[in-house]
């Protein structure tokens, strides 16, 4: 059946964070040798849905050990082979199947060029697990459906048990990740009954916005993903603030901007962002925990609270990856099988 | 008569250079104090356009004196007060008005933690220009049409010029400078006439993708932006390689793709690219000095090749300037005065 593979995967997420956990102790020690590193900035990279993780590593390292991560350029290093001085970095390179051509070349480019690098991968014996410092299984477990799901999600728990660990929290951390899995388990049923009537009302859609800022960037920019990838809706993913700066001059009434709410320090900006939304005359999908918060919503879609604010995009990617499910059938696609993509990216 | 102010700073971006080029030895002078404090990372902030060019000293900065900058995180130093260590750090704030709220409090937050901040704006009389440690005058002159044209071109030189002085080649990016300004003043009446009937075409677009790769990316994001704030398209600027990650998926014979070929280690990405969004059935724009390097293109906007690849951006942003200001006129828009949009934006 059209989109069994896809929803069947988001449906396992809270099994597949269950076996990232038992993996907590490979975590704790990399952590520890992070920390040894003394590093001047964190490196993150990867395509897709793994850069999309990297944008939550930003906010997770800054946040628990005050660490400054970057996503960083990687045709800077592997296209124009730039001189810059790395001993003071590590690089944590995201892959769902260690194959990334360019990915790979980074981690040998800047291994060479002293930086510490580790690979988080579902296949360690990849390539790319064979050409880092050392390499932590995602434990995702075979991911068929092209547009990626369980392996994000253990991406960003992967790089929070990283971050709490170098910054001394990395229990608190993983019991954090533990009740996360409880909440997801809980939260797919009530999702999955409400995101088909909200779908088939936006099934002749074919642009929206997703704004979400701070640690909810990274959903912003994996929910536009998947609604791309999978609906073939162009999905653009906003700070609060970029809408601010330009985009408000595009909306009308027949686009769309999803909201993500979470109960932290930017919600105020995205509240602001969806109320000019509304002015301007966009409908509003909100979600999050904190999807209350949102005035004038045409469609709520909510999570439960995460047990800590920085764990709460584990949550809050849900409801999009539950809607682009249920969008991409009722736009008579296959979400399974996106036109024009495969699993594994070889392309430059 | 609509789109007049916006098309005459378009037009005026040789004279904005020249003035700017007058201030080089301030330049200079900075260029020395930034390499005296060996800077783990150079951080760049600000909003919209100036977000975008901030996109560019990433690579500036990388391939000049070989120093990691990164557009950093407002929202995590400004709303979540996030404890990083800045000693090592250098901020360049970038702002058009000087006036930008968040950008303003990031300098004064990221100074009173010990970095170096310098500000870049039109005013160095602005609140930015008294927050930070330095201030050097972007000298574009008063920018009226909403949509900044002139300031960006300035941002990018005034970038070009810090990471040239701190690599110690300030003069030969000067003088690059003041041949790109020549360039510039030579490719505006040509490519005048040949965007309006390009843009004819386009008239009934509602959504685009924009892609560059490496140095001609922050080119993809303020040709976006353009073409989202004056013309009302949902224009998402995309690297070469995220296109194949997920959006390729989204194309179709209605959905044009804008790409920027410059003669650079990323031009075969791009071209690539272009190949597989032709492949999927969307019409290419090619713009750029290697232009002619993409197959099968609907329209070519080229420009003439800059002195050193790392000037490229300054001349490829042309042709999406005036196709924004023809585009918007085409639609029936008026390009001086977007939607919703105000020059100043202090929303959060």
């Amino acid at each position: 059946m059209a989109g069994e593979l896809f929803l069947s995967e988001i449906r396992e997420q809270p099994q597949a964070l269950a076996r990232l956990l038992e993996h907590e102790d490979d975590f704790a020690a990399i952590a520890r040798a992070l920390v040894e590193r003394r590093p001047a900035v964190i490196r993150l990279v990867g395509h897709g849905s793994s850069d999309n993780a990297a944008s939550y590593g930003v906010y997770a390292f800054g946040l628990l050990p005050g660490l400054t991560a970057l996503r960083d350029s990687i045709s800077l290093t592997v296209y124009y082979d730039a001189q810059l001085d790395l001993s003071g970095s590590v690089v944590l390179a995201l892959s769902q199947s260690g194959r990334t051509p360019d990915v790979v070349e980074y981690v040998e480019r800047t291994r060479a060029r002293g930086a510490l690098t580790v690979a988080l991968t579902n296949d360690p014996g990849s390539e790319l697990g064979r050409a880092a410092d050392a390499v932590l299984p995602l434990s995702a477990g075979p991911e068929r459906a092209v547009a990626a799901t369980k392996t994000y999600l253990n991406q960003l728990a992967a790089i929070a048990l990283l971050a709490g660990g170098a910054a001394g929290r990395g229990r608190e951390v993983a019991d954090g990740l533990r009740r996360v899995g409880e909440l997801l388990a809980g939260a797919l049923e009530p999702l999955e009954k409400a995101v088909p009537a909200v779908a088939t009302s936006y099934a002749f859609v074919g642009r929206m916005f997703v704004v979400g800022r701070g640690l909810e960037y990274a959903t912003a920019r994996e929910v536009a993903l998947k609604l791309t990838e999978t609906c073939r809706v162009a999905a653009e993913p906003l700070t609060a603030t970029d809408l601010s700066h330009g985009p408000v001059a595009a909306l009308d009434a027949l686009f769309p901007v999803w909201t993500i709410a979470s109960p932290d320090q930017a919600l105020p900006a995205v509240v602001e962002a969806a109320a000019r939304a509304r002015e301007a005359g966009a409908t509003i999908v909100a979600s999050g925990s904190a999807a209350a918060a949102i005035e004038g919503a045409a469609h709520v879609l909510p999570v439960p609270e995460a047990p800590s604010p920085y764990l709460s995009p584990l949550l809050s990617v849900l409801p999009g990856q539950l809607f682009a499910a249920a969008l991409s059938l009722a736009k008579g696609l296959d979400p399974d099988s996106p036109v024009g993509l495969t699993k594994v990216t070889l392309a430059p």
